[in-house]
């Protein structure tokens, strides 16, 4: 055979499933979007398309409403780990399971009266999450997407390489925007030992990502960058390992001065936000000593 | 000649503004996206190719970042209101000007020390205005979309036509969810009167069709639709007409009896959040005596 | 009553609908997205939540793949014209329905064999159409959408209106860039005449709106719109209207002159292509003598 | 120092270049979107905000700006040899150049006289390319992106593994669609060596892919894949590995029987076109003896 089989994978993508329990009249609501995949012995399915070892991914689906029910949506990390132990441990042929998750956050409306049954969608950043398990140990990768940032100020670019194609003016005082997409790795592998406190965790590492972008003083974005991760792993005794892709979301101060005003006083500056090219800096920060696991380029569901 | 010229507009859209003001350590954000159309007397560039009467699109980008200074940002109808009367005030071709403006709305970011220049984008609804002025009279419409919104009870749906093609069982008890997209019309019209607090305006509409959504035990999602639209109205002086298009965002009580769960117990019901086809429920609801003027299919920007 | 209900419509959005037809070993697809939009006496159910005049949306949704299978889809055109005239005949508080229709073309994949049954998306613009039956007369309008076009040159813009705001240089030899969205309504409108040949007459206005482009040295966006216009309503008799917005996709000549470039000379011109802001241009087209009534404001589904 | 920089790189994304070339009245087209990602001795910048080793990211923009100048763009291929040859030997700190590229198709629209410089965008695929250089070895990976195909029957699926969640029934007669991304890499590695002819491979490629999807009668979409992929290995010699990644987009037959209709007969079957969730089937193909090196997840640019 001059050709063969090498990773492979499959599931069903992007299950939408909502879990809405009742406290009496106060309701509660978990809005997630499930993808499975299992990966084992699958040659025979793509060599000749026997099905013999194939859970169709119409199960997985199946699965991961059933279990919504059974084992409940404590969080989208706990979902996650009850979900891939099934198929790991269930199924002789599959070898591995990765679950990815997203999850949408919902906050109450206030209105008169007793009932605690209305929701609007919070709207600001997606939290995801992927747990993997292959029978031994346990990887839970956890993050964020599209959480949008902006220092206004307190940001500088300078003392940088000049080469034959550069012409780009040294900033002291400009405007530092991103859109964060980060992922996490937690150091709870040995499904013997006690997991972390997801939502804690969650909300932990989030608060302390916004406060490092705001409280640094930036030269660069790779130094915020820096900092944002090395906070978290500092502060998150649970993480071992963060990775950003930040998007320098250029704002250009716009230029008055054929209009006869003059741009950036105290009175207020004007900005003309630029949609296409972007920086795009990504880097990884590790706790000293641990390895290296989440890849360069980050994925969403 | 066989054919003629009708209705024409143009101008720079989607003019991405951004503007910092700062009061001492304390800034402050405002984040516009704003797209121009002009209308006049434009025959000849249509027939002939003579821009004699062409102010360039690239001049009302200009104008609009140029006013952002000139004249500030207090709301996005303030700044709509003075693009609108210089294009049609100091254009003599140009009768009548429309301005259309989505603002992202920002939060700060809570850090340690005195600086207060750090947001993060709140991520909710987009808002909107649309301010058309003609030299004689103004319309300002101003609108929310993307902001979704849940009811996990108190929603019933039965007593429906049935005909042949009729499978749809009865709801006693489902969720209801939509995406609102709303557009309402002020009753300010006359440039020599006081205009209304456009932002105190924007935040109590929105408020009362929250609450209404969430207050209103529903039949149908046209009766919530209705009681949304008739409490802005009656409870906003400034507001004579309202549109909604809500898409119905059905969530579907899984089947879980193939796998011995019964579903919709106390302990959590499971559902399947769906994409399409989705119910689509759009009307107008008018302060009694008004005229009818915001269009059937509502537009973005 | 302080407020009354205005303007409204339901029915169910976006049923994707496909059908294969057999003709021995070679397949036939139509691949279609259908909204159904129905209007009459719907004041109970906004007032009162009775649903005693309300066919379901799921009903709707049935409908439209029952007739699929009973009427067949002959053309996106024809397919709503049956829609149309179900819902308006067979039920009574039903006195306007508005079907609009999504049309996605595939090509056959060339392959070995006398198997004719494989395809691939065309993926160019998208057909679109929109019938509406009042139970009286019939209005068809239909279009496209995202079809790209550019001539490379034979584009021209100066002689244009100067004032404060204006920056722009005047420009000899330019880009000249669109994604086309156009609608065009047929006087088909008396369901007792025979109805123009759908698909022939589509293929038809896309073609001379192509070949108007193509032909036409622009000095203006706006020349070349109403060119294409033009030539649509002049060569396609069954047309009496086209309405077209047409955004100026901006692709800047880029200054190399810092890297001791030129640029535009004969071996090649090198230019940036910008996503926003855009020129947007917009315009109707008529018959003489016909009455607009394609709404200024195009929308899609 | 408890945290430490692990894999990092920047660059400036998505800079859309057009190229135009004039063979008197014929003109040619190259439309591209070009991102550059940078790594090599970056500690400084990231721990102390140092940016002497920090090429900016605006003159990554402006030297893919002027290349498209200077070497001109004869393919994606070739233009990201040259860009990433010249990071990595142009500037000391810089170890590694990743270039990623995405084309879009242009065809000529058909007109009238002898000129040729009008182009319609073809919108099927996005054809893509990614070249990495680290000064000594190249790999260049191309691909493409969103080529949506179906087969209309000639698909089946049954003999899976049933479980306790297994509901689905076997299926002998299946639409089999799906929208794939593909990415292949190339053997070329020792730039000493003659390249390939990128276009000529990539028409090749992409041929044989559509070719063995059409001509494979399947009995499990992972099949397919494995067959559009040792087809593309065994035709293509400069080919050593390609993954897929297959959402199988599922078209439900839809149950016409409450309505009195027979479905899936000659005279045609309808269906519905489903968006979430959907089965992913994701694998790599290998030409025996050669190393897997494409990444597990796809990435656009």
């Amino acid at each position: 055979m001059p050709t063969i089989l090498g990773q492979n994978q499959y599931g069903k993508a992007e299950n939408r499933v909502v879990k809405i329990t009742r406290d009496g009249a106060t309701h509660h609501i978990k809005d997630l979007n499930v993808s499975v995949a299992l990966s084992g012995d699958m040659d025979d399915v793509h060599y000749n398309g026997s099905n013999a070892n194939v859970l169709p991914t119409d199960t997985t689906k199946n699965t991961v409403f059933a279990f919504a029910k059974e084992h409940g949506i404590e969080s989208a990390e706990q979902f996650g780990v009850h979900l891939a132990r099934h198929f790991v441990t269930s199924q002789e042929p599959i070898h591995r399971a990765r679950i990815r998750i997203e999850e949408y956050a919902w906050e109450r409306i206030e209105a008169s009266g007793e009932a605690r049954h209305s929701f609007v969608r919070k709207g600001q950043e997606t939290r995801l999450t992927q747990v993997t398990y292959d029978g031994a140990s346990w990887e839970v990768v956890s993050g964020l997407k599209d959480l949008t940032v902006m220092n206004s100020t307190d940001s500088e670019f300078w003392g940088y390489v000049k080469d034959r194609y550069t012409t780009l003016k040294e900033a002291y005082d400009r405007i530092l925007a991103t859109s964060v997409s980060a992922r996490w790795r937690f150091n709870w592998t040995d499904g013997a030992q006690e997991m972390p406190d997801w939502d804690a965790s969650y909300a932990r590492v989030k608060q302390h990502m916004l406060r490092a972008f705001a409280e640094t003083y930036s030269l660069s974005l790779q130094q915020t960058l820096y900092q944002m991760g090395s906070r978290v792993v500092e502060e998150c005794a649970e993480v071992d390992e963060i990775r950003f892709s930040l998007p320098n979301s250029h704002h250009f101060l716009v230029d008055l001065e054929p209009f006869g005003l003059k741009n950036d006083t105290p009175d207020g500056a004007v900005y003309f936000a630029s949609d296409r090219p972007y920086g795009l800096i990504e880097a990884t920060v590790l706790r000293d000593g641990c390895e290296a696991r989440i890849p360069v380029d980050l994925t969403n569901l």
